[in-house]
């Protein structure tokens, strides 16, 4: 039950199970998904039945894991700001210092930087365990700041953030230099269940793929994105497990790569910046804490271990949903019927 | 209440009154938000209260709207390909008269064509009233698709939905050519409200607005974006209105400018793809239909009056917000310390 | 001859024949290259082979041609940026008038219009002839602005350039909405061509596009292009025919789309900005003059059809280099031995 | 003289001379200009009468410096993609030794990934000295993959360049990570030299700046850039001293920032990726190699600091070129009369 008096409900539905394997989980799970676009849960139950149809399932392999915060600083000059990236180089075991100092959690991974003029933009990575990190990051950001301001008296304070970390941009920084969790979700689907469950072949998929996803999106002007609707599941399973969901705007920038394997398809979806916790702001709403204990995202004590999970889960999701459309489109006529054909259906069951 | 047994039931709370002027509305509302991040409710709520201290309140202009699908056909070459596009440049009336007979308010205002070696891509415009449109520009298009594939049989059918449409993705292409509402929300704030309220100057708001939305983003390699937070703002309310929230990730692309006006603080926040509606999925669930009412936003049998309400609603509540954090940032600590500040207050308000 | 004392002597060879068809030239043209990388002219001398031995050659086909200038205005606010957008669309013979009056050439085509808070940018479209049209385009442009700031008199004059137009930059706008010529080069090459001149397969091609020329340049935050290097090319032709060659900076901006089609190579370069002109500022300097002659670019008297020619010439020139470049790069090691083996023969030829 | 029978004799100017201090170069140079647009001269002249009446000249800072390539592999699965990158960066020293082995100027730096489904992308990042070093890059890479693939016999050859690069393309990633010289420019105006030379007022620079280079390029949707005519000097400086002049793609990809400090102007040019050398192709012709000298990029026997003179002289160039356009474009009706001016004046010297 949620705790205050008002709430927006947004209806949920367990789908699954999804077939998972690889660095961060294994076994079947089902996936709670919340959306006000009900076609989204049996596009992702079609995906996740080819899952559970595949050797290895889906392989979720978690490339990295980091949490950013940039800050700005203004400087006498370029080559001012050049010797003060100099200086926190040399300095670095001092900047971890502070960092621990501030948080049990966070840990200093890397810095850097950019400067334009007299501007000094920094950015900070950090380790931060179970929790997504926003705030973390920004605390630590925050002692950062003051122990560089304070060290170095030719420096002025520009800005806590200075939207080269990025948070809720959709920019090129996040896939380049990491930012959340970098999962890359595969499978590899016998011939026979390509047409009997995606009534499609795997060269009509991959011819799909690069035309629509990665022609397409690249006419449309898209920035390192080549996607059907990766947004689409990535709002419903963040809503249903409390994360902070404006982070689906750069989550949702990912690629998918199709090939045709003498008849096989071979499909994955790579998403390098999953932001995802499993403690911090709304993952105590009584509905996310379940949601997130019946995933088995509560189970281990190893900092960082179930927020992976939960990463990993969230990729085949993905998965699922993304392979389902793409299969439906390669057939003219299908995305409509089956849009309106369980709308309708909808409507019976619920009274829409 | 909803009508669904389980749901992910996001905190809301009403905040305002906001002060509004311009071509779609006049008067003060209260707006809801919708959302875990607690500390989003202070923020927009002290940009209403600089909203009602000032003689106009937000301006908010509302400057096209339009709803899009695009298609993917192959033609034999690109020659080919060329002359179906002039056949439908002169068979416009035709295809006008094809959307027409499938919907009673989908009417077709324009389309645009790419060319790619053998594939084209056509991106049909629709108007559609009160709908934010999804599944009536798809509706339609599939009628042009059906049309074009019968007439010219030349060209082979490829996609449904090509990726210059583009849906649910950052990109270049929604900003230019139009996608959803294109509203503009401004402000002009004395000098003495700035000081008081905002707790910083206009000038200092200006620098920070360059260095940060404008400089920072373009360090950060995004497309077509400028701002601190518009992605936040949006989900609160899509959430609570019943709206396709995977939307936001275009939603957020738009720029914020500001400038000092001899003391004065002129902001503006301008958001060209607010893809709403206060018909269709999601908007009949019982609080969300209630959200709309409180809005104003059910009032009117002007077909798109209802919906466009709701855009300039929804542009001032970002300026609101962007303002509040972009201020808070012009002063080194206070974003960290009003977070903690907030997040402690509401946990011994609510026990979370 | 050059008429300065003083020139960069740029190294110049004739490259082909390439084997041309489609809308703007048939028959077979020798190319002109001129540029301090030598290994560009066997590389692009084997895709000419590659022509000669297809059916219909390299297919040209010119999609649109025009040149934009935008200007940058303000408002009193968004409101009345948008009431002068309506005047203007309106008022538009009076401004196709303006046009007409001040130049013998250009002709108005289109206005697009961006507002963003109280600026205002309008993109003028125009055609030019045989021209580039860069100057025609910013005259034009001055008695438009001239024109409409005397009938406005609450917009204040901006900027000539609002770089909305956009001019040597690699923006999405110009593929979107056009400028230049927009040019697409087909060729269908037998499978025992691909094998016996390129040593390499339709399928390894096709496979090698998708995940350099889509993905890998996805993955670099690429924006609206999609190639291995048309740049060389372009600059190349552009030097060697007096063009203003800092467009190639957009003019590289396209996309490469290969297909294996039962062993036989689908192959076509899109460039949808190719900006030349057969008249203008360096065409006229001997060498240049004398190119474009032999290229028959100076054979019509029909505005625009010298121009057209041009370009196609170029869109094939581009396709025969980035065939080439693709078929090595299929190949491990051949890139870079085919590299130094050519600049070491041209050492011994030229002693450099 | 050139040793070619034939060339296109581009028409060049010497040019200055510009006033400049920093940590390459202190002291004045005149610089060589190739180019058909002929105002270009003039424009740099007048920034460069600038640079002599301010008291540090234009202070370019050399940031950073390195050359890359991207090789791209593929591997059995994602799992598999990263446990190979895990043992390059284990690996380390005996990458930097194959390197070392190959090349006697290249020094490994850095290396990058990307894992995309099964394919591995890794940039590598290295010291190339005084060449620009693309063949330097490529060879060491080349080693670089010989030595992975027999290594790791689970990866097979994908591509000797990814596109990761990234080369002669207008992406994010080299200015994110680095790629060429990254070179700051800085100056500070005195109020009455903006004046007197430049007919304009610091607050109008600046504002011009915001509106046009940095909303505008946005509104375009441009990467990662922010400039009114970057590409237009580089061309004609790298012409002039036998670079790759398709390197002005990335090159022109850069963020001017200008303010009003008390009247004064501070005008800075932030280029990234100027990627020139002075050793390698191009500069051994006769007047390359004539005009190198002058520049007093022969002089010095250090290892790349002829490299960085070159590279601090090109983003003054880069400077003055801007700066005269941006002040000429403050003033309506400017920028034409001065090319109308120019270039009759040229035409009756020169008899074009």
């Amino acid at each position: 039950m949620n705790q205050y008096q008002e709430a927006a409900a947004v209806p949920l539905r367990w789908v699954g199970p999804i077939a998972l394997s690889g660095n961060a989980i294994t076994g079947e799970v089902d996936v709670p998904l919340a959306t006000y676009e009900s076609p989204l849960w049996p596009s992702v139950a079609r995906g996740a039945k080819v899952s559970r149809l595949c050797e290895r399932g889906i392989v979720a392999t978690v490339v990295d894991e980091r949490m950013t915060r940039s800050v700005l600083l203004q400087a006498p000059d370029a080559g001012a700001a050049l010797a003060a990236v100099r200086w926190l180089t040399e300095g670095r075991a001092e900047l971890e210092a502070v960092v621990a100092a501030r948080s049990r959690f966070a840990r200093l991974l890397e810095i850097r930087h950019q400067i334009v003029g007299d501007l000094l933009f920094l950015r900070f990575e950090f380790a931060t365990g179970d929790a997504s990190g926003h705030n973390m990051a920004t605390l630590a950001s925050d002692a950062l700041l003051d122990y560089i301001l304070t060290a170095l008296a030719q420096l002025r304070y520009g800005s806590v953030s200075g939207n080269f970390c990025t948070d809720k941009k959709a920019t090129a920084v996040n896939g380049i230099l990491g930012r959340g969790k970098n999962v890359v979700a595969e499978i590899v689907i016998p011939a026979h269940v390509v047409g009997s469950t995606l009534h499609t072949t795997a060269a009509a998929v991959a011819e799909l793929n690069v035309r629509k996803n990665l022609i397409g999106t690249t006419l449309a002007g898209g920035i390192r994105s080549a996607n059907a609707h990766y947004a689409n599941m990535l709002l419903a399973v963040y809503l249903a497990t409390g994360q902070d969901a404006a982070n689906i705007v750069e989550g949702s920038q990912g690629i998918t790569h199709a090939e045709d394997r003498d008849g096989a398809l071979y499909f994955s979806c790579t998403l390098p910046n999953i932001i995802v916790g499993t403690i911090g702001n709304g993952k105590n709403l009584d509905f996310a804490d379940a949601n997130l204990i019946r995933l088995g995202c509560r189970a281990t004590a190893e900092p960082g271990a179930n927020a992976r999970r939960l990463a990993a889960i969230i990729a085949a999701t993905v998965l699922c949903g993304e392979l389902s459309l793409m299969a439906a489109q390669t057939n003219p006529g299908e995305l409509m019927r089956s849009h309106i054909r369980f709308e309708r259906s909808m409507e019976e069951v619920v009274g829409q």
